[in-house]
């Protein structure tokens, strides 16, 4: 039976149970009891039931329709994934398409019943739909799990060994990082803090899993007090080394499975500091009838953003090695393409197994994206054996792709010329670039915000009214996540603060250029926020690029290049000249210095 | 006796005061009832007790010290004023300087009182304070008026009578308006709507008063129900003409001072949409009291922002009488330097006449800034006959001036060289001259905000870590007041939200470098927003340029400018010299092509 029935065959089971517990509405999203963005296979309940695999998605059956939301990443890939499943896609942000909330308010009636499972739905949502439901005097279950009675062959839960980090790597140790929380929950008046982000609690305990694909973090939820250090981790996941560091750092260590029951019962003294943001609707519900909440932000979220000097150390030199694959992976693109067969799939493996070769590597930091032309219009499309584009001697292959090693969480992109372009591809290409560089080479005021970054980066694209519907940029984690808040560059964000850039932070610059059934362009470096200068008009900030990688000449139209574009363009390849050739040789070095040449203005 | 010595017993006299009332605390604020940037004479209470002029002063005073709070604009003038006083200038924002709020949390004892006088504190700030006095066990006195008592000659209120605006010039009626403003009140489900803001009552009931200087608006305040409208104002400002319009348009009128006990009897049958952020403290605690209060911005403010048809047509139309009257006066400046005697007072003399021979002339927008050199670094600089600079010829002389029209409400800055200038006052004067112009061409998607804007403006400046501590811009009124919101250009605001700038909205373009001692160079022009194109990447917008005044080519440096900079610069003088030649005429006409020529390009 082809997949597109069995989807229409899974929500049909799915509207039974509804049914038979009385629920009008149920409300699913692609998350899991951590609020992650990349999920296990056991909580991909949305993609199990529609077939749409985004990772920002919220679903909404009802017994005569079904609704799915989600952003302009995967506009065109839902689209394809929802055709035949009796399923409507939702644009979010699209003129004329309701937000979740406004179609729930529009269609909600008195004495209905909205379900939702409490643990994979975020707590700041739950308050909302809450608040939607009251108003309409309709009512809300929060602990409604219709999916495991449907989801025959559904995946264990993930269970792999946790590494202890050491502090030579980690750069601060346990002792510190928790004092420092603790330090700001006696600011806000708590005596307690929770958490159930899986990387914010890694990074605060110095350990690793790898129990989400890419992400090196283990299922686990965190309850911290002044003197106290709770752990809720699988029992098959603890190692002695865990075992021992536990017992040295007075780490308390319960059952994954018995959180919800432990808070049930816990005794709290104080107020407790949570964000619902952060943390899933069923524990906040638990929590907040045992205790008074603090609705923060996790402490956690700054501290790890901003980098230590071992993290930065370390991340400088991985991601020089990174970029020296990338350029060899590009190099040997450029001699293939038109002589030996190219496809997608083989493009990806090719830079895969570059990037393992490097010492330290311990896998992929997200799957790689390897997009010729059109597929490249679909930001996060996945080639797969069967349908894996050939990468023919003309247009753009773009490749988005990034490791895990043991000191650093990389991710880049380039689009290169694998052949001849039309001129709007030129124009195309030429804007992204300057639009890059145009961010990374800017020099900002103290106070400045993400949002405000972000319009460096659009700007050279506005002038000539093109745009991306996504973010310019997101921090990245440290041997953690790809990718990591508080900060981002990004218009204002509709929830939570409008993070300053601060020094010591990693975040990405990314603009683009879809156009959709044609191609498809990004360039993507990671660029570290450090102190510039300070004079009589205040404290400056600029970028340093962690990402050395040529941005490829043969795409360039310089007539659209100010003076300035040219110049931080052969700056920037400079820099990229002097720190990869080292790791160069041969005909891969002959690549890199003719990539690399410095470009002059034409007269 | 001095001025500094009458402030000392002033404030002396204010401490008996407080002791004799069991007061540890008094805090006043440089506004009015009305929450007013520019208040009547009457109310000028932190001037009369300290000296200083800024428009937006918190004062706190104690037994053994006094504080005043003021931003950037006002840094250097208030240090001037306060020298000798005995009270300390707390510069907001800069390092180290904790804020009203801090200062209060770090100093408030328990059991200690926090005087102020409700009617001239904001809402919002009477919220916090309270919220503070709260955690410090602290107590709070919201109805003291110490002031009456040591102000002898203290102003009465203004009293002049109210104009009724013609449709035909205000463009909506009184009724399309109240139509619109009880829509959004049933939206958030409020059947009341009070106003103290005044312009926003003046813009609602289509009338005009002249109560506070350059502003003409008249002392009000609004109750609007959904059948009702009562409006307070003082008897002696009704004319018969006012008379017959309320009649006609069915507005109860009750006596200006009359408001408070009027709420306190009122039975409100239903919930008071108010702004706690423009409404003073007072009126806010009466209404808590006897109504259900939901909070929300006033809808008076967007809709006022976003000008109509007909106020954007008498707009276009007055600024290009402005502006010629402006070039005129750069003209002569130019012809006088050296030549007769020119200070500061007589320019803006000079300025002020060229306005009031346009026909339509009501008065000025505020009072004209005309600085010289070092003075026009103190950015809201006033010279006084005694202290007025000769304008010599040599570095700049900077005006800031606007007019009030039947139609319009205008504003304008230039820097202009009135002789030699040193190679870092041309690098200052171009940089401003290209963050002017970046933004003024700047395209921008629907959705971006003023925020995101204003690093359209400050990027060029921060390329060569330059900045300036005041906003980019501000809303302008429609024959009301030269500064008006929602929206602005400037760092994300710390209160109310990030407005987007839409079609329709005017907006002023003002960037400027200050150096202390030396000199100030500001320009400054107003941009209406308009709609440019859609396509497959989203709306567009952009601005059109109100003002049409040259920048001094004398003063740029063009090895600072990139193409396409030159380019605006040309593009825009070719604009102005179109629209303000026909004004001008012989040797003023051929001032404006020289100074509008192209300019090319140096090899």
């Amino acid at each position: 039976m082809d997949m597109k029935e069995e989807i229409r065959k899974r929500i049909t089971m799915l509207r039974a149970e509804m049914k038979s517990a009385g629920a009008d509405y149920y409300l699913a999203a692609s998350t899991d009891p951590h609020v992650s963005e990349y999920v296990g296979d056991h909580f991909k309940i949305t993609e199990y039931l529609t077939g749409c695999t985004s990772d920002n998605v919220i679903l909404i059956v009802e017994q005569e329709s079904a609704h799915l939301w989600t952003d302009g990443r995967y506009f065109i890939s839902a689209a394809l994934e929802l055709e035949n499943t009796g399923i409507t896609l939702m644009r979010e942000g699209q003129a004329g398409v309701p937000t979740v909330h406004e179609y729930l308010t529009e269609h909600l009636g008195k004495g209905q019943v909205l379900a939702f499972d409490g643990m994979c739905v975020r707590a700041s949502e739950g308050y909302r739909l809450r608040e939607i439901a009251r108003k309409k005097g309709a009512s809300v279950e929060g602990m409604e799990d219709f999916v495991s009675g449907i989801w025959i062959d559904r995946p264990q839960l993930p269970s792999n060994p946790i590494r202890v980090l050491p502090d030579e790597i980690a750069g601060k140790s346990l002792e510190e990082k928790v004092a420092e929380i603790r330090a700001k929950m006696e600011k806000c008046g708590a005596d307690y803090f929770v958490l159930a982000k899986l990387d914010d609690i890694m990074w605060l305990l110095n350990i690793r899993g790898s129990d989400v694909e890419c992400c090196p973090v283990a299922l686990s939820f965190l309850l911290l007090g002044m003197q106290t250090i709770d752990l809720f981790i699988q029992e098959s996941e603890i190692t002695d080394e865990l075992n021992a560091y536990a017992r040295e750092k007075r780490i308390k260590i319960h059952e994954y499975g018995e959180m919800l029951d432990y808070l049930k019962n816990y005794h709290f003294e104080g107020p407790v500091l949570v964000d619902r943001r952060n943390i899933n609707d069923a524990m906040h519900s638990v929590l907040d009838e045992r205790a008074e909440l603090i609705d923060k932000s996790n402490p956690t979220e700054m501290l790890k953003a901003v980098k230590n000097a071992t993290e930065i150390e370390n991340i400088r030199k991985y991601y020089i090695l990174d970029s020296a694959a990338v350029c060899r992976f590009i190099c040997r693109v450029g001699k293939m393409v038109g002589k030996e067969f190219l496809d997608e799939i083989k493009a990806a493996g090719m830079i895969d197994s570059l990037r393992a070769e490097i010492p330290g590597f311990a896998g992929l930091s997200f799957h790689t994206i390897s997009a010729y032309n059109a597929n490249a219009a679909m930001a996060h499309y996945q080639a797969t054996p069967d349908h894996s584009a050939e990468v023919k001697p003309e247009g753009f292959l773009l490749v988005d792709s990034g490791g895990q090693y043991l000191g650093a969480t990389t991710d880049v992109t380039r689009t290169v010329a694998v052949g001849p372009l039309s001129d709007e591809m030129k124009r195309d290409f030429t804007l992204v670039a300057i639009s890059n560089l145009a961010l990374m080479y800017t020099r900002f005021a103290k106070g400045t915000t993400g949002s405000q970054l972000d319009m460096i980066a659009r700007e050279p694209l506005y002038r000539y009214a093109c745009d991306y519907n996504h973010g310019t940029g997101h921090g990245i984690g440290f041997m953690l996540n790809v990718h990591e808040g508080p900060q981002r560059f990004s218009h204002p964000p509709k929830e939570g603060p409008d993070v300053e850039i601060v020094p010591g932070m990693i975040t990405s610059d990314e603009p683009g250029i879809y156009r959709e059934g044609k191609y498809g362009i990004r360039t993507e470096s990671i660029i570290l926020s450090v102190t510039d200068t300070r004079n009589e008009f205040g404290e400056f900030y600029k970028f340093e690029p962690l990402t050395f990688v040529p941005i490829d000449r043969n795409a360039l139209d310089l007539s659209y290049m100010q003076p300035v574009d040219l110049m931080r363009l052969n700056d920037y390849h400079r820099q990229v000249r002097e720190k990869i050739s080292p790791y160069l040789k041969g005909e891969e070095l002959e690549w890199l210095l003719a990539a690399t040449e410095e470009i002059k203005r034409p007269e």
